[in-house]
């Protein structure tokens, strides 16, 4: 195979109760990639769509993850990558990832399938650095995985695959405001009280039980935040109504999406998660605040192919 | 029904990951209690046998309990209650919580199964804060419900029945040292690193994962403590030693059983058990110590009829 189109799918982290460690994977959200297999070696950025990102390999989300790989596979060539984005950095929901999973995901097929997604997901965090400074995990396994992951460990890292209930379906809403990642950590205190966190931990054991059992009631029940949301909703403007007017529309739940400023809701049937985005448009609709919205099965492949 | 005789187990309670939400349910080791109707009503507690323990209801742990129960079922009788302790008070398994949920279940089956085992728990947790000065839930939960139990919520009270792998054996060493429940609640601290938080609950997450996919091995990688072991193990002589021995010897994982003394293993199997057994037996018979211990396949039924 000498080129492959892939589309490589927004995510989800966090999800309310699992700072850092939980994540899901969207379906119609996405950037398209095409990589081309070139004798040369090394990785060049050829084309860019939709957002104004760095071409420089070693500044490039993409760029950086491909060298990665093809370094640990000692491969014999090079890469050509055309970035399609459709996912605005920024966003909240794993653009950087999206263009980091998707670089390593297309280079594994080109190698011949050489590496298994828990190896991708290491590549994948070498780009999500040059976007972050920090190597995590939470929206490059989820997009590499697809459905929900759970973050074990990122030192060794482990990534734990979590069902998906079938009828579980995001809203998510993006205002377009700015909020950096740095901000959005920097909010966050070094220290939490014990009893926020039992709270926190037993919501993400019930959480996962909920996602084992297809119980939505379990589910609905367990998406709080008792640690991160208090801070961050500050930094999202209306981002209460927002909630409360997702729950009263049905979601089974709402919270930050990432580090925002997107808003996911999850809700049971497709049904209600667009009432649920009629509710949510409805907020920001009586505001200055452009936004945009979708509503998408949860994404149990993560990045798949277009064409090779 | 006018006499019902029980065995109601012993508990471990934390389960090293899951602070103040995780339990499950011991087989072997346990309380017997005779509940027998009386037309007079209200509870005499008319014989203890094994422990040194109040024989005035409002005072005694199954008394309260069963005050409870009786005045919620708006009872016109009133039982007599007989004690045969096995499970020394103190010991870190689960004593008080044995004797409360134990009442409650006799009663609950002499007035025809009136309540489920939610509410039964509702009625053991009065029982217990006689003990503890606390209405938790994280011994009663295990014992009534068997296996392991997630307490999702305490107000309201939400308890999560898990899976339990067949193959899981425990190993529970006692030294015959005292440790206060409120000296050991006295020494965590009230605020926790936000860092030792996020790797707790994705144990918490990856231990519950282990349960429903019968995975041993990410069972024994979720079974740390990053929040309370490092504070209470300091109250339990050679804990580091009994630890390491276990895991040496096979263990999935070792921890303090509930707020100690005692501590419990992890094995996959009764051979790699007893072998753990072997191990911890040898630190303390190195010592001045005086120590009880057994091992023990999960009990998935909890409290259960011994005649009736």
């Amino acid at each position: 195979m000498n080129e492959i189109k892939i589309f490589s799918p927004a995510t989800v982290a966090n999800v309310s109760c699992g700072y850092d460690v939980l994540g899901f994977c969207l379906d119609t959200k996405g950037d398209e990639m095409v990589v081309r297999k070139t004798k040369e070696k090394g990785v060049t950025i050829t084309k860019i769509v939709g957002a104004d990102l760095p071409f420089e390999t070693e500044k490039n989300v993409a760029g950086v993850a491909a060298l990665a790989i093809l370094e640990a596979a000692k491969a014999d060539f090079g890469v050509e990558i055309e970035i399609y984005k459709n996912i605005k950095p920024g966003s909240g929901v794993g653009s950087s990832s999206a263009s980091a999973s998707g670089a390593v995901f297309a280079i594994n097929e080109i190698l011949g399938k050489t590496f298994d997604k828990q190896q991708l997901t290491l590549f994948g965090m070498k780009g999500e650095a040059v976007a972050s400074g920090v190597e995590h995990a939470d929206n490059v396994a989820p997009g590499l995985f697809g459905g929900f992951t759970l973050v074990k460990s990122v030192d060794p890292l482990k990534i734990v695959e979590l069902p998906t209930p079938s009828e579980l379906y995001a809203t998510v809403i993006h205002p377009q405001i700015e909020i950096k990642t740095s901000e959005a950590r920097g909010i966050l205190p070094v220290k939490i009280e014990l009893s926020s966190a039992i709270k926190q931990w037993a919501n993400v054991g019930s959480f996962i039980s909920g996602l084992y059992t297809n119980d939505y009631d379990l589910i609905a029940d367990s998406l709080h935040d008792y640690i991160v949301e208090p801070h961050r909703s500050q930094l999202i403007p209306h981002f209460k109504e927002i909630r409360i007017a997702s729950l009263n529309a049905g979601a089974l739940g709402c919270g930050i999406s990432g580090s925002g400023p997107s808003i996911f809701s999850l809700s049971k049937g497709s049904d209600i998660a667009n009432k649920v985005a009629n509710a949510m448009k409805e907020v920001y609709s009586k505001t200055d605040i452009k936004f945009d919205i979708y509503v998408t099965k949860i994404n149990t492949d993560g990045v798949r192919i277009i064409n090779k």
